[in-house]
């Protein structure tokens, strides 16, 4: 007997129809002798739907109602599940964020889990019930509902399966498993069977849709055995795991890709101690997420190019935020495109293996494909290049690495 | 200053225009120096469509689920309308079931509320804050969702207004007002001004559906001025007050009809004691709603004719019920029709005027309307009659009565 938690997307239990198939899914694990907590999104569209109804009211909406509005998509599905598992003679029931409960901070629309009371959940599960829980929400110290960001009920799952205890966390969704790289732009892209959580950790962020990133985290720091799985087949899927249990490793693993991207550069800038402050702390401070950055060799000793990126849907606000401070920063012009994707190599094999970086240059200059930015970690590479390139660089790039399916 | 309840059906909230506008005419009350709750239903349409799908996953739902799903609705628009305030620069706040708290008893899908704690929401209102209050929703005592019943959020803004001390409850509907009877049959039907808590509880009760039945009952328990007023107009709506409060008052003041009737027949029963619980009882162990009832005399002193009327939702399980009793009940025939209309007319002046039940059947008469069933009370009488009737007798009785608008 196992404890497992299984996660359900929005494609998942899109209708009624798919909620039916899914508790089928889940009855046959708790028939195998499985104790079984079930987390679900809402619909597929419905955030986005819900989203937009905040966006009309006003796009300055309070994060607090915003999170009353949203979380409600995922309180209908796991009532109906609950519904759908009772209806086919499984023990069964519902449980809200606020009604467990899962404990976050107070930062509404993101919010963190801090703490998970599974008292009632451990006893409902021992005595053969299958508790069916909201993902995406939890509830602030002021009793306020809470949600997690994007994605964030793959966090409630992995956060619940450590609570839990659970042997594993298996994650449905719309995809058979994490690919080699978006097999939507090459068909030769390959099923990964286990993949470490750094490696899938670094997919995630940057731009693999396939986990949220902060679950991955999660499921590192817990050590959650994660499995990532489609909903609508029985094949096996990937196995998110620590890094000794993967025998023959890659040099890389997967080719990634983002076009959120938007770049700015910000011309002849002072080559002084805290330009850098200058600019970055007013983005910061507007809760502007920068990601790539890079500063030119100063030519005269005296000016510099400062270059940044930053995610699309904050491109406006961040250019309105430099330009409020233009007196302060002092820069001669600005220069700003999202015409830009970011793509990247990742792989654990990387640390042991040298001219793994030598290979992406070359590969993307013999495509004749010039490399705007760059910036490394331990296990990955990325490069920001012309959006139009995107699909070029990533198969020429999964080619190059030896990822092709024969 | 003044302290007011203001609740907007679905219709009043079906879009985010529409709660925009909404939010306009709560600032207005603001603006004047009014301390403000409001409490709003789902969206129009959206609480039938929760519940196709909980019918769709199973007919026999778990009434504690379908609470879970279909309190989502309220969850919505509270947050929305929240939101809506916010923007035009009123303080506001949502506020669910479960976080005020409004407790009531575990009848899931048709709660009753018990007490709600006003200590957070009268601090608020102190303050300036709008509190907005999701309704049609409470919390049971094991700590889950209730909701009070369809039309239930009518309820909630008369138990708020009650628990509050509001000096007044205005429902905003899309009518501007209780009308003499339905006037898309009687296009004379005139708006009432005033109506006593005792005729409005009737009119609700026996098929007009302005006024959820039970949020009349609270409001006359409580002694609550209730305005049923339009969202979409500013002319008066229909006040409903205590009897003093009318100093003219009508014979008749409104005339309702339902066409949610279903008749059954026991033929040739045994007229003898105990025949009546023998029928009844086991209609009452199954929750079915037994309405209006007739025996006939007996003819040989041995057996008689039982004649009873249920809602038509109700209508097959009813002769279920009887069949699966036949034995211990002894009937010779069950006859049974869902082709009946209940006509009623409404008034407190009935209690002094004498003939006003013989006018009713006089006017039914020379128009050649059968009557099946008569039920009366102090302040109504109700004829049950062929459904295809209902217009020509409902426009016959208006007229007959005096409540034609000129």
């Amino acid at each position: 007997m196992a404890r497992i938690v299984m996660k359900f997307g929005g494609t998942s239990v899109a209708d009624v129809e798919k909620i039916k198939n899914v508790a089928r899914r889940v009855k046959s694990e708790v028939d195998a002798g499985n104790q079984v907590a079930v987390v679900v999104s809402a619909m597929s569209g419905k955030t986005n739907q819900l989203v937009g109804w905040a966006d009309e009211i006003s796009p300055m909406y309070d994060a607090r109602e915003y999170d009353v509005i949203v979380s409600s998509g995922e309180q209908v599905t796991v009532g109906l599940m609950a519904m759908a598992l009772q209806s086919i003679d499984v023990p069964a029931r519902s449980w809200l964020g606020w009604q467990i409960p899962i404990k976050t901070d107070g930062a509404h629309a993101k919010a963190r889990i801090q703490e998970i009371d599974t008292t009632e959940l451990d006893k409902r599960m021992n005595s053969g019930e299958v508790v069916c829980v909201a993902g995406f929400q939890g509830i602030a110290p002021d009793n306020r509902i809470t949600t997690l960001g994007r994605g964030g009920s793959d966090t409630s799952a992995v956060a619940l399966a450590a609570a839990l205890k659970a042997d594993r966390c298996d994650i449905y969704t719309d995809v058979d498993g994490v690919y080699t790289t978006d097999p939507r732009i090459v068909p030769k892209a390959r099923k990964i069977e286990k993949i470490t959580y750094e490696e899938m950790l670094e997919l995630a962020s940057l731009g693999a849709k396939v986990l949220q990133t902060r679950s991955v985290e999660m499921a590192m720091n817990h050590r959650v055995r994660v499995q990532v799985r489609s909903s609508f087949s029985d094949v096996e899927g990937t196995l998110v795991v620590d890094e000794d249990e993967i025998v023959e490793q890659e040099v890389v693993s997967g080719i990634a890709y983002s076009r959120d991207e938007a770049k700015i550069t910000l011309v002849k800038v002072a080559d002084k101690p805290g330009i850098a402050a200058s600019i970055f702390s007013p983005l910061a401070d507007a809760n502007i997420n920068v990601d790539m950055i890079v500063q030119n060799v100063s030519e005269d000793g005296k000016s510099t190019d400062m270059t940044f990126t930053v995610p699309r849907g904050e491109f406006k606000r961040a250019l309105q935020v430099i330009e409020g401070n233009s007196v302060n920063i002092g820069y001669k012009e600005l220069l700003s495109t999202s015409d830009v994707t970011k793509v990247s190599i990742i792989g654990v094999g990387m640390r042991s293996h040298v001219g793994v970086a030598r290979k992406m240059f070359e590969t993307l200059a013999e495509k004749g494909i010039n490399i705007q930015v760059i910036s490394t970690s331990e296990i990955k590479v990325s490069v920001l290049i012309a959006e139009e390139y995107t699909e070029l660089a990533v198969r020429a790039l999964h080619t190059a690495y030896g990822l092709d399916a024969e």
